[in-house]
């Protein structure tokens, strides 16, 4: 659905994107404390960075600044809320990954924090990730105006809490023995992985100062998308099996977990995917080429192989 | 140290006090979803509940409320940003109690929270008390500026966080091997309990108001009570013991743990708790009467026999 050439703009951004986050984020989690901080035990820092650089795609911290960018919001101050976003994804996977949760012993190649330091040092640096992220969006050093943080703390912690992703984590938990009905299932999505993409968006219009109108646009673009996202991950789960592995059931259904793929089929989802695109590309439509990088967002989410 | 009638009139205060906030919190915490939520999880809200709701003595938000009342605060806004610290500090003994860290099976005599539900609802319910704290201070309902609420949600997560709470509880684990010395071991517990604590005075300053220098008296009122409860801690676990078990060491020695009191002894820890309650007295002495209740807590907290 993407021509080449957007294509190829859109993954040069999204790596530059990318490697702004990852080098505030070296920065930013140094061993060397920082403004009202006692000291910073080593340890934990090399164990929160071990779950926060691990060459993720950085997704969301570029549709915080790409949104941002769209209002001509301040680049750093957009990169800082990139960067908070990041670390509530990161301690949720970091979290995600212990044995009580999903109990993965790797991650992108790499050994998951548990595995790598301990238990009590993945439990910490994810608590410590978490709580850091609001900081960073708090602090002094951003150029936001009081009113726009009090916005963004209040839409994060909503994402990311009870009526969000822990809550869809919960809910996903118990899934297997609930077997939620279709509303159920895109209630518990809509939660677990929706809730803080759309934030992402959300945040840049925040950040960019937006008026009523362009934040709703922007977090239902979020919405929009964060549907896709998942589609799109579903749908994986159950061709990248059929290839690579001769059958047409993933990890969800050896896990007992009904998924919109496994109700409607392949075909259905792609439709969905399609309509979730233009759905995308129509709340777009006001902010014309400006938006270009964001509609290519939403192709690569819907298409993406990986 | 404390006169009788001194000594009751704290007492009903800190009991009415911890009443409000554990009303306000089964009404924030119930299953009902609020605003900007999808949905609320029953199984979470109850691991919440439990983690939250367990009969604690309520001491830092005492601390928030009676701080926040030396400079004539909205009571109201000091009650949500006291309920939000305690929600801080109940999700740091729910991931502090799990198999991982401190295993513990019960506390207050009710059993733990990955004993009750399962370690995953432990991880998940800390995880959404830690975030739902910063909803808390931030969301609209509150009746403070945006700025008392930015600083707020800055010095809590500082408190809480890498140069705080969960840098402390790092160095904490590492202790029984790296073996501090007594500047190491004043660093730990100052980051571990003290910043919390210290946290508790100065938020009461902010929602109140009060001038940069007030709000730095109540800070360091804050360290110098911080510092009291936990010799207050060490030298009980000391003398608990000596008196219910016929033996001078407990838990800290049994885990190879050196603290003040066993690097000093007993009676060197009596005069620096008193010389800390001075301490407490003369930061209020500014205040007159109306911190009688602080002066109270003082003594309390150097006293206190459980």
């Amino acid at each position: 659905m993407m021509t080449d050439q957007g294509s190829s703009l859109f993954q040069i951004a999204l790596q530059q994107r990318a490697a702004s986050v990852e080098m505030l984020l070296a920065d930013l989690l140094s061993d060397r404390p920082h403004t009202g901080e006692i000291s910073r035990p080593p340890r934990l820092m090399a164990a929160m960075r071990h779950g926060v650089l691990n060459g993720g795609k950085r997704l969301r911290p570029f549709l915080v600044m790409e949104s941002a960018a769209l209002f001509g919001a301040d680049t750093h101050a957009a990169l800082r809320v990139a960067t908070a976003l990041e670390c509530i994804h990161s301690y949720s996977l970091v979290h995600d990954d212990l044995p009580a949760m999903d109990n993965d012993d790797m991650r992108r190649g790499q050994p998951t924090v548990h595995r790598k330091f301990d238990e009590a040092a993945a439990i910490l640096a994810g608590d410590s990730l978490l709580t850091y992220a609001f900081e960073l969006i708090a602090a002094d050093e951003t150029e936001l105006d009081a009113g726009a943080k009090v916005a963004l703390v209040t839409a994060l912690a909503r994402a990311a809490g009870i009526g969000g992703m822990t809550g869809g984590q919960t809910l996903d938990l118990e899934a297997e023995k609930i077997k939620p009905d279709e509303a159920g299932i895109i209630r518990l999505q809509a939660m677990k992985t929706g809730a803080l993409i759309r934030f992402a968006c959300e945040a840049g219009a925040i950040v960019g100062n937006a008026s009523p109108g362009d934040r709703e646009r922007l977090a239902e673009y979020g919405s929009a998308i964060g549907l896709a996202f998942q589609l799109a991950d579903d749908l994986l789960d159950v061709t990248a099996d059929a290839t690579d592995m001769g059958k047409a059931t993933g990890k969800d259904a050896a896990a007992g977990k009904a998924t919109l793929v496994s109700m409607h089929g392949i075909d259905w989802t792609k439709q969905q995917l399609s309509g979730l695109v233009a759905e995308a590309e129509e709340l777009l439509a006001p902010f014309g080429a400006k938006a270009s990088l964001l509609r290519d967002a939403a192709r690569f989410i819907a298409d993406r192989q990986s």
